[in-house]
């Protein structure tokens, strides 16, 4: 990819303030824990009416928050901010549930004084207990008046979202249209229950172009199917997953000015969508890199599928299988079980004209092992990052993964009480 | 169910040489080490003539013997023999494994003086290596001189295909019809990439009724849909899962015999059914119970779906998810998890009235928690063995699927070299 943006994140990115017009911060509520440093809600808010667009998870058992934000979204109106919390899902907590996202967005409303469906609203944490309300009610207020569109401001929000995340994650793309300059930027949690379909964890994010509605939501889309919807951590859908682009216009830019309008030699339509997806992809990495307890992170590319469809069934097939993960923990070239999850996706693979590749190192070709790349096979998967390449030699279609190992920390993490 | 036969399993069982007219042996050929107490090699025999049915995997990578046993019962033909290894599954070796399959059936055909396409044969272990053909030229010959019909016998066979097993597997179902004693009995090994389809690990069972291959594939197929189907210990199906049922005919009771007796009311082709049902389930209860370093086996049952299949793909998603399964190892009563998973089976369930209970008490009803239980979920979950009852009240379909914890044991077992 020639990148014809700026690009920069984690540390040097603060988020979402880094679109011109947006303030954030992050604050404690008290809804984790009674320490005031544990930060659990975060505010977004932009004066300017933003319009917005997002995608969700297609769990059955949705959170509240997603059943409300993506009504409120398809009616297309004006958004100024969200309220996010974390600590508590508000997921499986009924019409209740839906009552209290409701109010929590009121509550932020209120003290911004705009129209309470202009506000957003997300929870993520534990599945199935009542937001304590009072704790929005008490702690709001001084999160308002602590808004800011400082640097400090954007990071202390995306740490108000981190549940089991060891790190904020944002980033941020920007580029020059027309003499404006353009910032996509945004800020996502996620380290656990992460096999985003159609969505993601939680990912706010924010530019400074003119869009409608539905412009903003093919872009966004795009941006997720190729980001998001290429990673897992564990398999484990979540009920919360969610991701939302507003745009405020600050810039004056619109579709029709990117569309008609040439930088470096690029079309800024062009350039615009590559910042979207440039910001999802660094968000969606940095989740595979922070899953929980994890040792290496591992790129499954499966080519010469007959669809992507197919393509990405055998990826995930081997992204997800206990055994292979817990392989790529010891370090242990284990091809075997990577044959063996490709062969019950049951995609109809010939499993006589298999080629894989750890990194560019031939492992097997036409399936037969070539046994003397042994030692090199070793070095490759002993390593904190590498790639699994296979190749089905079927048809045309790619489908790209991103995943990691299963590791005796997880088990002990998630193993509860 | 209202047992209508005797059943013993375990080491109350001999496993095969219980049939009248078996006999077996369990040896060491020195495939999976040099050390001659480590047996790997098992033999079954019967000198009168087969009918054999079997199912195999249906994963699109096979192991020779799948491809090669299939096509021979797939015949019809007569089968006197079973050559059955574990250290190498002669899986992914392309044609020179269909070749080495054949081979050792052969050797052990050429021992015993019966065709060569009577004998059929099966191996388990490590993917993608050569068996070691001068092994079994070696070893099969005493292997040959030592079958006998003994407890001990079927002990050893059954012994000698557990490759990460902890004991061997057996089981035997026996009942009277019109005076002849019928007995079907048999052995099985498997404790990790457990999720069969269609299929099982190696299971190889035997009887003496006298039924055609289209009769004797009925019991099986009907048996195998309701035992090795309904278990998953790490969701990664194999490319070695072979179930084979042998019928030597030696009771002299056929299928018309069996319609047309009735012995303590009732009808002896029912018991029949009945007891290849029970040493089915009893060898798939013993596969999950033996599932790699796991500490608790949890039976997930969902009732009340609109079709067995929807009612399977939730039950699946629940007993596969990492995160409910590390929860269940350490007894920790996250429900939540539980309703995440069975949303993400998307089967279209209505989350606003589910019925969970642990055992037989209520987690949640009408999707509300009823936490005053809350003490009791821990006392259920905390047992070695507990139920996981879901209703998602939407049609009369019901699947019951058995599973078990995932433990940082059975990581660090699996994480190889």
């Amino acid at each position: 990819m020639s990148q014809t943006f700026e690009f920069k994140e984690r540390d040097n990115s603060a988020g979402i303030t880094e679109v011109p017009g947006f303030s954030a911060i992050g604050i404690s509520c008290g809804i984790r824990s009674k320490d005031p440093t544990r930060l659990d809600t975060a505010i977004v808010f932009s004066k300017q009416p933003c319009t917005a667009a997002g995608t969700f998870t297609t769990n059955d058992v949705k959170a509240a928050h997603v059943r409300l934000d993506s009504a409120r979204i398809a009616k297309g109106g004006q958004f100024h901010a969200i309220v996010a919390n974390s600590g508590n899902a508000n997921a499986f907590t009924g019409q209740q549930g839906i009552a209290d996202a409701a109010e929590m967005a009121a509550i932020l409303a209120g003290l911004l004084n705009v129209a309470p469906e202009s506000v957003l609203m997300a929870s993520t944490g534990r599945i199935g207990r009542r937001l304590p309300m009072d704790a929005f009610k008490n702690g709001l207020p001084s999160g308002v008046q602590k808004l800011a569109s400082t640097p400090e401001a954007g990071h202390l929000a995306a740490q108000a979202i981190m549940t089991t995340d060891t790190f904020a994650k944002t980033a941020t793309a920007s580029f020059t249209c027309g003499g404006k300059k353009i910032v996509v930027s945004g800020m996502a949690k996620g380290a656990g229950m992460i096999q985003p379909n159609m969505a993601t964890m939680l990912a706010f994010m924010a530019t400074n172009v003119a869009l409608k509605p539905a412009e903003l939501k093919k872009f966004l889309k795009a941006s997720v199917l190729e980001s998001f919807n290429h990673i897992t951590v564990d398999g484990d859908e979540s009920t919360n997953d969610t991701a939302i682009l507003l745009a405020n216009g600050e810039s004056g830019v619109d579709l029709k000015i990117l569309k008609s309008t040439t930088e470096n030699g690029e079309n800024c339509a062009v350039t615009f969508g590559k910042a979207v997806d440039a910001v999802c992809k660094a968000l969606a990495s940095m989740m595979v890199h922070d899953g929980e307890k994890i040792t290496r992170v591992v790129t499954v590319e499966i080519v010469g599928a007959k669809t992507k469809k197919a393509a990405e069934k055998v990826a995930r097939a081997i992204g997800n299988s206990m055994l292979v993960k817990s392989a790529w923990f010891g370090g242990d070239p284990n091809w075997g079980r990577i044959m063996d999850a490709a062969g019950y996706a049951n995609v109809g693979l010939d499993d006589g004209k298999l080629d894989l590749f750890y990194n560019d190192i031939p492992v097997v070709i036409k399936s037969t092992p070539i046994f003397e790349n042994e030692p090199k096979w070793k070095a490759a998967v002993g390593k904190k990052e590498f790639t699994v390449h296979l190749d089905l030699h079927m048809g045309e279609a790619a489908y790209t993964l991103l995943a990691n190992d299963l590791t005796e920390g997880y088990v002990n993490f998630n193993k509860g009480e």
